[in-house]
């Protein structure tokens, strides 16, 4: 990892999404500079920061980011590169190849484009009465990991549902992560139960940082988001933590925490991986 | 499952062990007797219910579990049978040829042995000032799972610190387990941030019920547990807990509830098993 701190300061965005483009790109562009000038290393967005979360939205606000014409992604590009923050740029709607993706990037105090993680386990739930959602109506998942040198920590990222499945957080901690940044839009009723307690399980069963994000609740919209974006540290305890209201939340991490508890309490190396063992098919994006 | 009820009354003792095991097997009898009067259908006992915590006690109240000579795995056969019940004693030292075992026995309703578990995750832990103990000091960690078909549901077996590795409980879920039985004694350092933390966790990752059972907390011994002795349902839901004195606690399953869980979100087939796989390299007991 070139010369990445040891001690960083991280600002969650709790964004309010409307169904204007314009304005959550122009919304999330302040966020930005108001981290940065709160001294903030590195900016999180939520999940679908520029976009309604609904299926009928993704595929008219989505972009193609491959192709280079990409406003959201220009914009958030650049808003980097202006404050000096490294941008983990929740996720937005991406066409590509004829798909939809729910994709998360990440962008360095220059501006460049450090990685591309799209969503890889699709949100399909159907809970009669209470929250039935199917992603897979419209999006595709994706295939890779992002494993994400940064200046402020080497980085993994999930989006939402892709906190559920213990094996994603776990082939990260195998690859030196520091922390893993989830943006996400829990809802009305999986969120009071599901949202803290999956960020602190992430947390304590690796043995590293974890960051949840979400977009602000907004009643106008179809969705429902649960809010309360946090930020947990390696053994468990809540750093930083929102409501359901729009705002700004920031954390002190310090990574050397992640070498102590685990000096303390040497899990990995505890694994019995003569009996049973985690295999790693993916590829780096 | 040979006719498993779907419906369970479960009794969790959490037993104040002192370091005459005498008193320990009579206080273990009159738990059983309370619980089955009070219409439990399976009992279960905290980690270590016959044994002080600690490595001086284990070597001196180890029994031969396997020569049939053990005074303790013999009166818990008798009250299993004498009483009706499903009995998960907990745990015990145990010694077997040349080496000693944290060992959990489950004894069907008429007193025959089902299933016997060796702790598989021996708990080495050193956080200076706070909590330090190594179990391999005189501990030797098993080599085998426990699925255990019983008239109160397929379960799987743990110990204490066995909750901590997410493999195992991932491999039990694959294997149609209902409930996993952890009997532990945390600390008063783990005990209040990861204790109930790490047994929502496992229940909501894997869908299924999980009961955790701990001696009380006994301030004349060398270990504190943190007690607290909880029984979790398949959606994260507290369904029954103790503070940290003696006593027993009682909740009623309805196995049919993680059949719901699954269906509304159903999270084992979603799995991405073309990016990752669990491996099971464990043989049952």
């Amino acid at each position: 990892m070139p010369s990445a701190k040891s001690k960083v300061k991280l600002a969650l965005c709790q964004l309010l999404t409307t169904d204007n483009k314009e304005a959550n790109i122009s919304t999330a562009q302040s966020a930005i500079k108001e981290a940065a000038s709160n001294g903030a290393d590195m900016v999180v967005l939520p999940e679908m920061w520029n976009c309604p979360y609904s299926n009928d939205s993704f595929p008219t606000f989505a972009e193609d980011i491959e192709g280079g014409t990409s406003q959201s992604a220009a914009a958030m590009a650049e808003a980097a590169k202006q404050h000096g923050v490294t941008l983990v740029a929740g996720s937005m709607p991406e066409k590509h190849a004829g798909n939809l993706y729910n994709t998360c990037l990440v962008f360095d105090c220059r501006g460049q484009q450090l990685a591309r993680f799209r969503k890889m386990h699709l949100f399909d739930i159907n809970i009669p009465g209470k929250i039935t959602f199917r992603e897979s109506d419209t999006l595709t998942a994706g295939e890779n990991i992002a494993v994400v040198d940064t200046e402020a920590g080497r980085l993994g990222l999930g989006i939402c549902y892709d906190i559920r499945f213990p094996e994603l957080a776990m082939i990260y901690a195998r690859q030196g992560v520091q922390l893993i940044l989830y943006p996400g839009a829990f809802n009305m009723t999986t969120g009071p139960v599901h949202w803290e307690l999956l960020a602190k399980a992430r947390a304590v069963d690796n043995q590293l940082f974890v960051g949840v994000c979400s977009p602000a609740r907004n009643m106008d919209a179809s969705y429902h988001a649960w809010g309360h974006s946090m930020l947990v540290g390696p053994f468990g305890q809540v750093l930083a933590t929102a409501e359901h209201e729009p705002g700004i939340i920031y954390a002190d991490l310090d990574y050397a925490e992640v070498d102590e508890r685990r000096k303390g309490m040497p899990l990995a190396t505890q694994k019995r991986e003569d009996l049973y063992e985690l295999v790693d098919k993916t590829h780096k994006a």
